[in-house]
């Protein structure tokens, strides 16, 4: 989340890009909590002045902060994981912006321990990819300390992680080896990570149990789920329903879907040709059907991101009249879409897990039917009730899109309870649950 | 190899792209040896209709052989295996494309088997990445013929793989299991190729065996090597003198060299942007150092590949004076080239092997210094002499390509002699005595 001030001068608070500031905050409800995180917006920093109990926001230096956020953290650790540096050109390894993202860690991990400082028996929980480095240097003043660290983005094989230079690579994996218990959304990221370990430091695996540097670490996965009774809520609300009749108003007979931040592992680009494709397979549903997309405009000072953006709406153009793209923070109209599609699209080219491909479904009302990529985490879970694609054949996008969109009413139906009550029964709740009982089998070993 | 004619009208037989041609000449003029390839130009096609004993050349449609080379091959698999692909935006998968690779490779396969007819005993060794799916023909038809396959490329991880649909990559998988030897040039594709079979087909791994469909696979690492005695008489013939003495009476002080084909695993824009940065840092050096850059234009049919030789212009333009940049196939120039350099730059993306790295060394009369990408095959066996980089650090490209031009004089000389005795013990014949000792463990066990 960061803060903001609304037209009249007062503080605003908004809900984040993507699921996971939510998903934390749900957490962070629900328990005695010292959130800490950086200070990103003027106001954040504004907010971090005044400390309130329950939230500390670090002020970074703009200049740091700027190169550990829109050039360490994104693109090169992002673009690594989700394997989509064009590696023939770029990236250059930037060394300043890794001493930038070493400092904020730094930062950071001093922050955590003045908190143990107030509360020594605190467990300490770090999430994503921003915070390699910190749990190495709280580990080194505070030995015994219960630390967690949940990594929400794909964790890719050894060979990815070499455009990192050898001795970063290797802070990276020790970093994250300072922990207690280390998570991930799916199996997939667990075992690359398991034998990254191996392969970067030499480390000696045992099933879940990473050996290293004389310490063990528990390699664990669990998927992130939503709140239910959030998106009960959110369904019905005035804004939702308002956004919804506008749709209703409309919309065709069939209406295809994608909501997504404006992230090149979403594979916008792709979804776009197949939806074309498609159109050029059955020219008798021109006119009877449309696709929607809801684009979240993500770090757009960053210039791969802004370009892909450019990309996103060149591609869009040349279908005209079927597509409907719509480029903003909307959250309400997304839920709206999510209620009324015939066919989501989630074909991203690798993603952590995809909070949509549980929402949206979760919401639908329309027994609409979820095309789901195999590199979604996801997929671990929603595969036997989604139709698979391979996020770079687009032919078999076109043929899925089509099949979703022309499927047998009762099939549709089974599909969309079944992963409706899925969503239900594995929430968010037990996400956060399963985080804090791997901490407590660690401390009290069966 | 490849059939042409010259200016009066003699069939002419060029050395072909990379030293792999070359190497495996020499293996096949060591044995009794039927060779069976695709013809490729129209000479070849030719010299398929007249079919001589010891070389079989298959002539394809045109089209198709067009789609399996240009497409599916090269730049598809390629780019796959050497983690080329800007995922993003590329590729689209093209199934026509792979339809006529399976067409290609069922053509070979059938000669095979004809061969197998006239000669019923004879090993089939099969090379590299364009005869994924052939192996398998020939096993159900012969089930008990003995097959090796060495691939000459890297093997990447399972989520490169994913490129291909599902079934698609587990064919890939699966036809090289047919034979009972898979081989490579390192451990580390040798590590990535096993894990692959578990991840892909849920094969059992058991050391270097591979199970899979009731058949056992001995996945093994050879390092390709060169033939001493070709290059003991390349140095010194009298194409290459003319060469060496023209790059005598040209050449600065210093002089920094890198040899490649036209390729965008071989990273040379990267190598460009190195020089430029080393220049800047140690001005006193300009006007005392040049970078030759001998570049032999590869694939220029395919899209990328002529984007890419455009981009390699450009950077060296950027540079001026200090670089002297041809591009053409003149291998005694490239010879007389690995006679003459201070500074060897060898920053591949990654690379299967990398003979330039072996060739130039055993050649070089001014103690050269090695500089090396750790993601080079050979680095596993050259390391120890080499200055390693990582390839996408190209300030610690810039600060060894300067550490090797300054390198003390002994030490200088330590490292040649050590590469040199390496490579003149495991030499080529060593290779090919692998391959075949390999297949003779499979048909007597011990």
């Amino acid at each position: 989340m960061s803060y903001g001030r609304d037209a009249g001068g007062e503080r605003t608070v908004s809900r984040g890009g993507g699921g996971l500031a939510t998903a934390l905050r749900g957490l962070v409800e629900q328990h005695d909590v010292t959130w800490i995180a950086n200070a990103m917006t003027d106001e954040d920093r504004l907010v971090a002045g005044e400390q309130q109990r329950g939230t500390i926001l670090l002020a970074q230096d703009p200049l740091v902060y700027d190169r550990f956020y829109n050039v360490a953290a994104n693109p090169m650790l992002w673009f690594i994981q989700h394997m989509l540096w064009n590696l023939a050109f770029t990236p250059d390894f930037d060394h300043d912006a890794w001493t930038s993202y070493a400092s904020v860690n730094g930062k950071m991990a001093q922050a955590v321990i003045d908190e143990l400082d107030r509360d020594p028996d605190a467990l300490v929980l770090f999430q994503d990819y921003h915070l390699y480095l910190a749990p190495a240097i709280v580990r080194r003043e505070r030995p015994d300390v219960l630390m967690s660290h949940f990594v929400h983005i794909p964790w890719p094989e050894t060979d990815a992680w070499s455009v990192l230079p050898p001795e970063i690579r290797r802070d990276v994996f020790a970093g994250l080896l300072a922990n207690d218990v280390v998570g991930f959304h799916t199996d997939r990221w667990r075992r690359n990570f398991l034998r990254g370990c191996v392969d970067a430091l030499g480390a000696s695996v045992d099933g879940d149990v990473v050996s290293h540097d004389g310490r063990r670490t528990h390699v664990t996965s669990h998927p992130i789920g939503i709140d239910p009774d959030e998106f009960d809520a959110l369904a019905t609300g005035d804004d939702v329903l308002e956004c919804e009749r506008e749709i209703v108003a409309s919309r065709p007979e069939l209406l295809v879907l994608r909501v997504d931040r404006t992230d090149p592992s979403k594979n916008i680009v792709r979804g776009f040709r197949a939806f074309g494709l498609m159109l050029e397979r059955h020219p008798e549903l021109r006119g009877r059907v449309r696709m929607l997309v809801l684009l979240d405009p993500s770090r757009q000072d960053i210039p791969e991101y802004a370009d892909y953006v450019a990309a996103v709406e060149r591609e869009a153009r040349a279908l005209g009249d079927s597509v409907d793209l719509r480029v903003d923070d909307d959250f309400a109209r997304s839920v709206a879409a999510y209620k009324q599609y015939d066919v989501l699209l989630v074909n991203a080219v690798f993603d952590g897990l995809n909070l949509v491909s549980k929402e949206a479904p979760y919401v639908n009302t329309r027994d609409g039917v979820l095309v789901l990529s195999e590199n979604a985490g996801s997929h671990e879970e929603l595969s036997e009730w989604a139709l698979s694609v391979n996020p770079f054949d687009v032919s078999e996008q076109a043929d899925a899109i089509y099949a979703g969109l022309t499927m047998d009413p009762a099939e549709k139906r089974r599909r969309l309870e079944g992963i409706r009550s899925h969503v239900r029964e594995h929430d968010l709740a037990e996400w956060g649950a399963a985080q804090l009982a791997d901490l407590d089998r660690v401390r009290s070993p069966s």
